[in-house]
């Protein structure tokens, strides 16, 4: 068990064991088993296999027991007393780490362990070698504090080094809906009556705090209007939350709510030694293919551990010694701390060459289905490996002044037609309901997007931050993007959230002006496949400018027009998005007053940080303090742009409710004002 | 009706017509009815009246019929003829208003203008010229797109200028239930056997969209939990939302899950004409008072409209004249637009006399509590007037550096302790679901707080945003304010969380180093009644330091240590919270050497901005650009008070999973780091 004492760190991601140690790399709970590959693997795997429709039974006979088992049916049920063991072990390794790292949350794995020791033992189809392996079945711990048990379970099966992080509370199971949804989409798409190429399961485990968050309701209202049958959700039952009794806070009847969502529901009530009515379940569970499943599960917290089982003191703490000693006794394990029985290493080493044998009967399957639908599967690979299509940025359309000006939601929804056809995986979907859980839809080369106004980020957020951290490469259509949406008023126009994004950590966040801008938005954007894009358009008609163009604003600053000479001119003139337009109007007027005027475009801060300092130098002169920057929005950060002698424009109160000139005019984002600030510094 | 065109420009506030026009306040729907007050409105009524038990139905017999259908009871029927000359009055009001400004959303109006015929003119106790009265009912219109549906009712009702705001959908519904705990709290604390004086209900008014919205269900949750038997909400079952059919998206069963939420559940079949079965539901509703109840009335979105209704052409776009001609063509319409019929006018006239009557009634009740209870009284007269009890502030304790240390989130405990006793409108609750909603239980003179980590104030944004807006006075008690947190790791370690409040507007953010400025925090939070506080505490232990202080602390930003003369230190070192003691080790190290340095506590930068120059320029002279200021957080906008040639020390990448210790290292936040930058410089 490598690294143990990383393991036992936290409920969060095994970062100094597994990345580098100022590393921010972390991946969401699922992602162990689905992060974005450089090449298809295992494709070029050369066994033979039986190509007949329904291969998913036909194995080897040496695999039948174990492929079997993964399908829940005709179960030669392995020895109970070896399963206990199992399950003990895990719970002991859980035990240990936390004890060990003095921190951690011990309860969950030792009441979960059953649930967990099914899955991976006998239900679950994966390559412990291969993680990327498409078509392993993937799993979410969306109580991610419990993640010892995910730890013991992936160490068990014979997987190398881990990382894994969670999210917020909530985030989890929105995150294990859009895999589900991912899986539901490619098999319709990719499918074929004689070959069912896409084929494998989503399971995810919740627990009370999950279950408490808006963010899982919503998710889980779409998993039951899209029908996503392969969706099997564990719902630790075990009333105990971080401040005791759920009673206090959560009196809800779950079940009832699945239920109206459109969700099966199956309860086991012994999640503790209830072996055959966890399996009974999840066989039942498969058979429902119409609904997704919620497998409520009632266990006991710190299963166990005789004076701390059933509270919440072993919720998140470790047990203590003694504790940990009278649980040793009361579950009769006389092992070492970390130790793993021989017979139970024996019995999961079978998932090695079980899950070798698993994926090369698949790469057979995909060879034949690569001679009898090349297109098709051409396509797949496109969207499976994450490569781009040679040229698809050629299908961005661009623009001149002369071109008809229109709003960049638009143009947006341009860019989006333009691309979908020269791009298979570009998906997604809008309205602010969709958006909180499609953005964690990551499968290799998908390119997501969401869209809803911006100003609704707010409900985001949680997913947003969850998406840069695990690098999802998400694309956020945000329309509506300023006071410029007029009469909805302050509660919609966003003021402080384009500096909200500029402060979070591997986030880029866009305002384009016009066309060109928003085209070259989109070009980056799709590109960043480990970072996610934010675009904030305008609801409002703005005009094509001169001077823009995809690759300044790949740039993220860049100069679009100047009238001075030697890199010395007499203002600098600031703009992003729809005020991009004020600044090239102030700069026409102060030149018709003899002054050497550049004008700015500001488009992406994040990518203009990481220009050179030379190519920095040649936008924003140091020598030049004389700047003016517009922006619609919060001046928070500005004064690093324009300097201290610099002024910035923008808008540090509410917005109100009235047509966008109106209110453009009222706060004072306009030419006259940015001619003035001009005049006063140079 | 005044400012008819500013009532129809949006579904936000009308802030063109009641407030300053660069004015950013706007208030929550349900506000209308419970602005917070400068006295006791009314209290010094001397109307006589009996104060025998259930005085509530006991009224002069010339008001004896309003009463009674305030209570639905023994109803004796308005003219079928004349509610329906009063609902289509409503109808027109907002198909008119909509059509002057070619702005807005008549459907929902259209639709609802029947329950809210009853609702205002039947069943709701208000004093339309008083809307701060105490006891009135509370009305929240969720779907608030909707609110000339409001208007119009307001109108009718007599009260005078209106300012309604919205918010983002969900927040509404989640505020209802903020509105009816408070009820429930207050009626628990002060009635008595003999006098019932806290006794109102809260209606609301929600749609589809609200449904779909997390915070609706988290709060719903709660409301259920509660059993908060007066709040009575009516979900707009119109099947339409903007993008068409709610079948696209939202196929849920929302009586069930409202059911599963432990609401009582009835459904009006026909809400656009089916007056009595409304009337039926509000009495069923009331006569169930240990649950919520949820009417889920069916309507038509647009009713009247014979070419439009029921499609989404309708939610929120103007008519069109020709479709307004022939909706006057088809209900029967032949008045001017904005006419409102003798008869009608003359039939709401009442209100005005009754509503008077009815506040008379309770102030007299008032008058009589008052003299039986004169302590509960008293009590509850400061927190309804929210006048704070004179010297409340000296139950804040000081620290000295001889203090012991301690985390400041303890120290905010102790603040919390300390002020209970003191302040009798204090409340309050923890963990992130409990906040999404409490947030919004605004009510003159509480002094609402609530607690949950920093970072999840990301599922929280919404409601702090729409609270600062609301200016309601909120107290934010975020602790694990950063990497500080240790092994929950980076998804749970604020990076941006302090810039992304420091961009919005009218809210403060504290981040305060120790005791004293945890009190102080608290001093200027609990004063602050119209603008949010939020306060990030430390998970981890911190000293005392030497010059922290209350009166420092109100600043924003002060001068702790310094041992330069003539306001000319050779470096300025500035801190917040944890990395305070930071830049205070640091100047010790750099004094040894013979520097003349001094330490800056930037515990608000809000607060600092709002100090006269001569004291910013005493605390931070612009002639000293030597500036180093240490955050472990993003240092998105340090430039502003470090300067261009400053150096701002803090994290703009994600944390990681470690102990405390270890990360500060491994990130540079130390001491070391603080006095090689101020080398450096000077």
């Amino acid at each position: 068990m490598a690294a143990t004492t990383s393991l036992t760190l936290s409920h969060s991601a095994l970062t100094r064991s597994t990345v580098p140690r100022h590393g921010c790399t972390t991946t969401t709970a699922s992602q162990q088993s689905s992060l974005s590959i450089p090449t298809f693997s295992g494709l070029k795997s050369t066994i033979k296999s039986s190509t007949r429709a329904n291969t998913r039974r036909q194995v080897p006979s040496t695999r039948r027991r174990v492929i079997t088992n993964a399908a829940v049916e005709t179960l030669e049920k392995t020895d109970t007393a070896l399963v206990e063991k199992s399950i003990n072990t895990i719970r002991f390794l859980a035990i240990d780490a936390v004890e060990k790292a003095n921190s951690g949350h011990p309860g969950l794995p030792m009441g979960c362990a059953p649930m967990g020791h099914i899955l991976y033992d006998e239900v679950m189809r994966y390559n412990p070698k291969n993680p990327y392996w498409f078509n392993r079945d993937r799993f979410v711990l969306s109580a991610g504090h419990g993640c010892m048990l995910q730890y013991a379970l992936l160490h068990l099966a014979g997987y190398d080094a881990v990382k894994v992080s969670t999210c917020p509370l909530g985030q989890g199971i929105a995150n294990a809906v859009g895999l589900a949804l991912a899986e539901k989409h490619l098999a319709a798409r990719y499918n074929k009556p004689d070959a069912e190429i896409v084929d494998h399961y989503t399971y995810c485990i919740l627990g009370d705090g999950c279950q408490m968050e808006g963010i899982a309701n919503e998710a889980c209202s779409l998993a039951g209007h899209w029908g996503l049958g392969k969706l099997i959700a564990f719902y630790d039952d075990n009333h105990i939350s971080i401040d005791g009794d759920t009673e206090i806070a959560f009196t809800e009847n779950v079940d009832k709510r699945f239920e109206a969502l459109g969700w099966h529901i199956i309860w086991v009530k012994n999640g503790n030694t209830g072996y055959d009515e966890i399996r009974a379940a999840i066989k039942e569970a498969k058979a429902v293919t119409d609904k997704p499943t919620l497998i409520k599960v009632t266990t006991t917290i710190g299963f166990g551990s005789p004076n701390k089982a059933n509270s919440y003191s072993v919720h998140g703490a470790a047990l203590g010694a003694k504790e940990v000693d009278a649980t040793r006794q009361n579950l009769g394990w006389p092992y070492e701390p970390f130790h793993v029985p021989d017979e139970v290493k024996k019995h999961w080493s079978r998932h090695t060459p079980d899950g070798a044998a698993l994926e090369a009967e698949w790469n057979a399957k995909f060879a034949a289905y690569e001679k009898k639908y090349p297109e098709e599967a051409a396509e797949l690979k496109s969207i499976v490996t994450g490569v781009l299509p040679a040229g698809w940025e050629k299908a961005l359309p661009t623009y001149t002044p002369e071109s008809p000006g229109d709003a960049t939601r638009n143009l947006s929804q341009t860019m989006l037609n333009a691309l979908a056809p020269v791009l298979p995986g570009l998906i997604g979907g809008s309205a602010d309901l969709a958006s909180s859980n499609m953005t964690l839809m990551k499968i290799p080369g998908f390119v997501p997007y969401c869209a809803t106004f911006f100003v609704f980020t707010d409900y985001m957020r949680g997913a947003i931050r969850i998406s840069a951290l695990s690098e999802a490469g998400v694309i956020y259509v945000m329309t509506h993007d300023s006071i410029g949406l007029g009469e909805d008023g302050p509660t919609h126009q966003p003021i402080e959230h384009l500096a909200s994004f500029r402060a979070m950590p591997n986030i880029l966040m866009f305002r384009p002006a016009d066309g060109n801008e928003t085209a070259g938005a989109y070009k980056v954007a799709v590109e960043s496949r480990t970072r996610p894009s934010i675009l904030a358009l305008s609801r409002q008609k703005l005009p094509n400018l001169p001077g823009t163009s995809i690759e300044g604003t790949a740039k993220g600053g860049y100069t679009i027009t100047d009238n001075s000479t030697g890199n010395k001119p007499d203002v600098i003139l600031i703009g992003t998005g729809s005020e991009l337009e004020i600044a090239v109007k102030a700069a026409d007027e102060l030149r018709k007053e003899g002054k050497a005027v550049r004008v700015v475009s500001f488009v992406s801060w994040e990518l203009f940080d990481e220009q050179s300092d030379e190519y920095k130098e040649g936008v924003l002169p140091s020598g030049v303090t004389a700047r003016v920057s517009i922006e619609a929005g919060s001046t928070f950060g500005w004064e690093k742009i324009v300097g201290s002698k610099g002024k910035a424009i923008g808008i540090d109160k509410w917005g109100s409710s009235a047509p966008a000139g109106k209110i453009y005019k009222e706060y004072g984002i306009t030419v006259e004002a940015v001619i003035a600030a001009a005049k006063h510094l140079c």
